[in-house]
């Protein structure tokens, strides 16, 4: 890669599975967990040098712009690109590609996520430089997979043609697969043709223009609409526009319906996590003799496997075990590890209660 | 009882059981649990009419007197005693009944803690209504006994001479019996002989300091050179005096020396607790359908049988049963219900780790 890859980081989501650290204004990619810099800034390092902050673009919702602004003051405001309204990926993708110049569209662009966890920026470097060789040769899209360390349900799978070798060949995808019940999970984990979609993709914007003209035209036309009005269309005019696209993903609009050798697939070894949870999050925070995972003012006596977790304050715990604790702020958390996703719940019921000094 | 009871309220205690809610600056009796007012406060409010505030005397620490008398402002600052140092009960007590007036020695003074919960207040009055009699007649110290509700090991008990009768009737103490193991405390559950020491004694100060001349000479020797020396000596004689005595429980130095005839046993059927832990808490706090006992700000999502405190903020559980959860100040507790004694060990923890701020 002569020149740096350009990459487009999507930073609009809310994060409600962190709660009580995570909030309205606060959403888990602002976050920082095992370490001062936030999920959205750590994004960002581990691409450099490959993708410096010059090639950096990302998209967000309007009530997180500023904050995401004054998280990476490097990037100039007009790469900083909001949906008018929340519409899911396939929208907010397009809508942020319409902002690159035109002279790139024949040249890789990578759409990450800004919160995941990454242990080997090295080898997340090179699994993404591999992915923008083989989508600019091939003129197709690239998806990152992760080989499976466990039969997890909790995520969607790549299937592809044939076992994934060792290094970072890219392989045809057969086909996106849901989030599988525990038998299937079990099958792909042992599979070899089985990965974890990270939610990482790789194409030419041209290639994706292509995609989006023959699965979702009314995106496609918004986008040519806003390169031919470029400056012209003013934000009335954008939003009006921006209301009416289809509120449907990437993956579901678009990738899901590519054919046979559409779509490749490059392994991706790099110490992966979605961070989904805060069940997750014990992979990322250093664990003690007991298995607790600890950040922060805690006190563990006699408990075994927890996630304890306080940005201010201090926890005390006697006598548990495989909790995740958390006090952040005004609130405390208490759940069973293997409950932790379900901690949208309680979002949703403090939502439901009208409850936004809590949300 | 013609003129009041004069009751001596025993409010040194540091309560570490209650942390994070309770600190040095503020024990357990000066604690709020069930309603606004605290423990102590409650404990004098009980009283009335049979003991009005004019009839009560508070002992209590150097550190906690300030605070103490803060609560009870309507006690005027020769009845509130303060030990010159921690040297446990007997000595405590002693020193507090050498203020009173020495004309009223022969007429009975209750001694009770401060930081106890009570039901029904009337049924408490009428015992010890009752204790004051028994101990004027007979010329003996009294104790109160409270009829078991379950097995407790937490308890030391007073073994009759023979079982309880429903009424206020005092029976002869046969002795006092340390905290049981398990096997015996279902025998004493079921012998009806065996009441829990609510740790409340009744008597005359001339029979106390009797029993203190023949048991604790040191202890008597020094009331007497107080009341003697009434306003001659002055506070650091006092204090040399005082850092002599033998640091003995009132139980152990006094109580259970006594002999047959000495001591009788009144029950106490009012609705009683000690609260000696979180666990005990349970007990006075409401209960929700799913065996939750709330305060505060609680949102408690498929969690059963918990205690769940919080003095501000939030506390949100999900999933979680038989759990203590404390939310107070700068600190949070997750213990197990049936451990919650065991919280003492924490504060060891911090007092080892010389966290003052959260002591």
């Amino acid at each position: 890669m002569a020149t740096p890859l350009r990459v487009l980081v999507l930073a609009g989501g809310s994060g409600s599975r962190f709660w009580p650290l995570s909030r309205r204004d606060r959403p888990k990619q602002l976050l920082p967990f095992a370490g001062g810099a936030s999920l959205l800034r750590r994004t960002l390092e581990r691409l450099e040098p490959l993708s410096p902050a010059s090639a950096v673009w990302v998209s967000t919702t309007v009530e997180l712009r500023d904050a995401i602004a004054r998280e990476l003051p490097e990037l100039p405001a007009e790469r900083i690109v909001a949906e008018p309204e929340g519409r899911n990926t396939a929208p907010a993708i397009a809508w942020a590609l319409a902002r690159m110049p035109e002279s790139g569209d024949a040249s890789a662009v990578a759409v990450l996520p800004s919160d995941h966890h990454v242990a080997d920026a090295g080898a997340f470097r090179a699994a993404l430089a591999g992915a923008a060789r083989t989508a600019e040769d091939r003129r197709c899209v690239v998806t990152l997979g992760v080989p499976p360390e466990r039969a997890e349900t909790g995520f969607g799978y790549l299937e592809l043609a044939a076992a994934a070798t060792d290094g970072l060949e890219a392989m045809p995808l057969e086909r996106f697969v849901e989030k599988p019940d525990a038998a299937t999970a079990r099958a792909f984990a042992a599979s070899g043709r089985h990965l974890w979609n990270a939610g990482i993709f790789v194409f030419a914007p041209e290639v994706l223009f292509a995609h989006l003209e023959r699965h979702q035209p009314e995106i496609h036309r918004a986008v040519r609409a806003v390169r031919s009005g470029a400056g012209k269309l003013d934000s009335t005019a954008e939003e009006r526009l921006y209301a009416e696209l289809p509120a449907v993903s990437i993956d579901h609009g678009v990738m899901e319906r590519l054919e046979r050798g559409e779509v490749f697939t490059v392994p991706l070894r790099c110490g992966w996590s979605d961070l989904g949870s805060w069940e997750a999050l014990a992979a990322v925070l250093p664990g003690d003799d007991s298995g607790n995972h600890r950040s922060g003012d805690v006190l563990a006596l006699e408990a075994r496997d927890n996630v304890l977790f306080a940005d201010a304050g201090t926890i005390a715990v006697l006598g548990v075990e495989g909790l995740v604790v958390v006090r952040s702020g005004d609130a405390v958390l208490v759940v069973p590890r293997e409950r932790s996703q379900e901690v949208r719940r309680i979002v949703a019921e403090l939502t439901r209660a009208s409850r936004r000094d809590l949300l």
